[in-house]
């Protein structure tokens, strides 16, 4: 019987969010006997490791995010909808969404993570974050509209605080973001804005643990600290942010100190995305779901949590949950994606257990961090590494050229191409 | 003596706008005897004939605009700021901005033109146009985001209303866009949205002159009207739009037809972006600034206006001003760097004269009308002409380089890569 997601008789699994959980969770269950509704509220998969290149002018958009439902065309059993999830109801077995009810059989919440900002309303409305296409594309016009503001004042103080970069958060997002922003101090300033003096450029990177990337070794986390300061960040560790008051731009440290500054990106953290409907007492470290050994809903049978929003203990390396990273959301949708499969069979279901396999951070040029199975590697080779990885891990032979040709036209030209204010960012002041 | 824009003793030349006038006008002045200050509310040069490809995700908009500042900095008599203009004080001889006032020896307005809807608020609040980049990618978003409202609407009336498209105005944009949509609904529809019944899907092109492309000649005219009607497209000349109620959908038209649509693409002509601070008596027909055979504005020596804003009625071919089209613009801006030139030498100037060397438009796939030094091509032929001479007429290899592949993989895969809502469009309703 050919497959076809409408005339099918079998059970109804709806997806909610289709990052890398989601994506590979439908591509281990594509062509198998279940219906799967995929709800995103967007129509792509953003690749979000390369995010800060959108932000930094390296890279468009199109290039690292993938239309969905190109993704979904090819699988018969699999329909995707762009909604907004409202309401899970439990009891009825029904998801409220922007465009109407949708009953499931089984439920698969994998909505991801958003920017945790520690409940601090001011810090939310006035920091830049990274977590979206909308994030990036503001950040990149805020980060160029700085520069051209800087060219029309004449207070010294003020172009100071206007050319005051501060990025919290020393994670690979952080640390790749300031090392982004110091490669356009060296490169794009002298070239483009000749009449700016870059010296006046300042990029901080303030992270309130010992060291930056704390969640690799010591060794790679020295390396890409001496990186990011050969490159001119101002890296504070053991500092964490008190508050920041957008109108004097004044930013205040643990430490006592103020830096100002009209531009904070902070990536200092994330937290789940959770939905209405599921009880508070599920809710758990993190704002996360707590799942058990097979990604289950505590006390559900029908309700699956995989990727960030996910909060399992029972793997024993990860006794206060696995890190909210893509590696583990990867693992976490192929597994489910057997265990369902296994489920309908009624075969018995394998539990979690993540198999680290490393992690990387680029700070610039030349300058990379990379461990994989044990081997640690700094510098060039970590760097062509860190390209060639990512270049694999990318959706879709298209934004691998893209993302190459783009890479290889800024490397040659030691530019950000599209370095342009395509919608300026209002929201300060 | 090295030429430097702040060091040098030489008169200050204004340049508002940096379309295709404007951009020639600074090719042609580079490392002349002259400082030029350009000033742009974007800090990108926009390709227009390309735009309507980044509304129907052909093209991601850093393909076709290129950075300023990328242009400016090999020039060392010419800055760039990026402001707004508000108010120029012809007796003062200094322009008010964003960023402040700036003095002028001479000043070149290049405004450009903006759509002209007749004064109709309605249909300047409800249609979408194409004028600029955030126009682009919002009827990006808004095309996509229908066709996703379609998915989730069981009413089949309101169904055909979210898929009726109306583009108005069978100029070269209006027949671009019509036909971009038409290949939407012949390839992409069939592909992405297997749900959708893509025949209820109508793009509809309304003309009010007998023919389409009416600046062509009828030959043209006719063939580019056949290949619309091949790809589906349902074209109604002799008829304009009266009224539309966006809360009904309801566009009435001057045969008393009414179309129920969501979409109305408003590309029915364009009139000059005129500056306060010039006598209204110095506007003209299609809200141009008259100007005498020298681009000079009437009764000033030291203003002059090139491109779509300019109407000069010297030119004995051209006696109720050039037609609002790039090539115009691009001869006057060129011919204006040389007759400053002269003017500081104190040489006669030259008088402007169009030269047409022909114009062209694309319907799709191997469809297109080509007229050049007289010679007239349809079909295939022309539409390889048409698509080798856009990509010489871009700025810099990069935006070269990513057109023609974008365009190779969109020809290859019957595609539109970019089928992202990056930013959903929320204007409507």
């Amino acid at each position: 019987m050919k497959i076809n997601f409408y005339t099918m008789n079998a059970p109804h699994l709806i997806l909610i969010g289709c990052g890398f959980a989601g994506l590979e969770l439908i591509k281990k269950l594509n062509g198998k006997p279940i219906k799967v509704t995929v709800i995103d509220k967007n129509n792509y998969f953003n690749f979000q490791p390369l995010m800060y290149q959108v932000a930094s002018g390296g890279l468009g958009p199109d290039s690292i995010v993938y239309p969905l439902r190109k993704i979904v065309s090819k699988m018969p059993n699999v329909i995707f909808r762009m909604a907004e999830v409202n309401f899970i109801d439990t009891n009825q077995k029904q998801i409220y969404t922007s465009i109407g009810k949708i009953s499931y059989d089984y439920l698969c919440i994998a909505t991801g993570a958003k920017t945790n900002f520690f409940d601090n309303k001011e810090l939310e409305k006035y920091c830049m974050q990274l977590k979206s296409i909308p994030d990036a594309l503001d950040l990149r016009s805020d980060i160029l509209q700085e520069f051209e503001k800087a060219l029309s004042e004449s207070d010294s103080g003020k172009i100071e605080r206007i050319l005051n970069f501060v990025i919290v958060g020393g994670g690979p997002t952080g640390v790749e973001t300031a090392g982004a922003l110091a490669e356009i101090k060296k490169y794009v300033i002298p070239a483009d804005y000749k009449e700016l003096d870059a010296s006046k450029m300042h990029v901080y990177l303030i992270e309130a643990a010992p060291r930056v990337l704390s969640s690799m070794s010591e060794i790679s986390s020295r390396k890409a600290e001496f990186f990011l300061k050969q490159l001119g960040v101002e890296v504070l560790t053991n500092t964490s942010v008190i508050s920041y008051n957008a109108s004097n731009g004044q930013l205040t440290l643990s430490n006592n100190k103020v830096l100002e500054t009209d531009t904070v990106i902070w990536s200092a953290g994330v937290i789940g995305k959770t939905i209405e409907g599921i009880k508070t007492e599920l809710v758990s470290r993190g704002n996360r779901y707590k799942v058990d050994a097979f990604n289950r809903l505590e006390g559900y049978e029908d309700i699956f949590v995989i990727g960030d929003v996910a909060y399992m203990t029972s793997d024993k390396n990860y006794p206060n949950g696995h890190p909210m990273v893509a590696t583990v959301a990867q693992q976490q949708g192929r597994l489910l994606a057997k265990n369902i499969i296994r489920l309908l069979k009624k075969e018995p279901m394998q539990p979690f257990i993540y198999k680290n396999k490393g992690s990387m951070a680029t700070i610039g040029r030349h300058k990379a961090v990379f461990e994989i199975y044990g081997f640690k590697l700094q510098g060039y080779i970590a760097w062509l590494g860190w390209m060639f990885l990512h270049l694999m891990l990318l959706v879709g032979f298209r934004n691998r050229m893209m993302v190459f040709l783009n890479w290889l036209w800024n490397y040659i030209t030691y530019q950000r191409a599209i370095r342009i204010i395509t919608r300026p960012y209002t929201q300060k002041s």
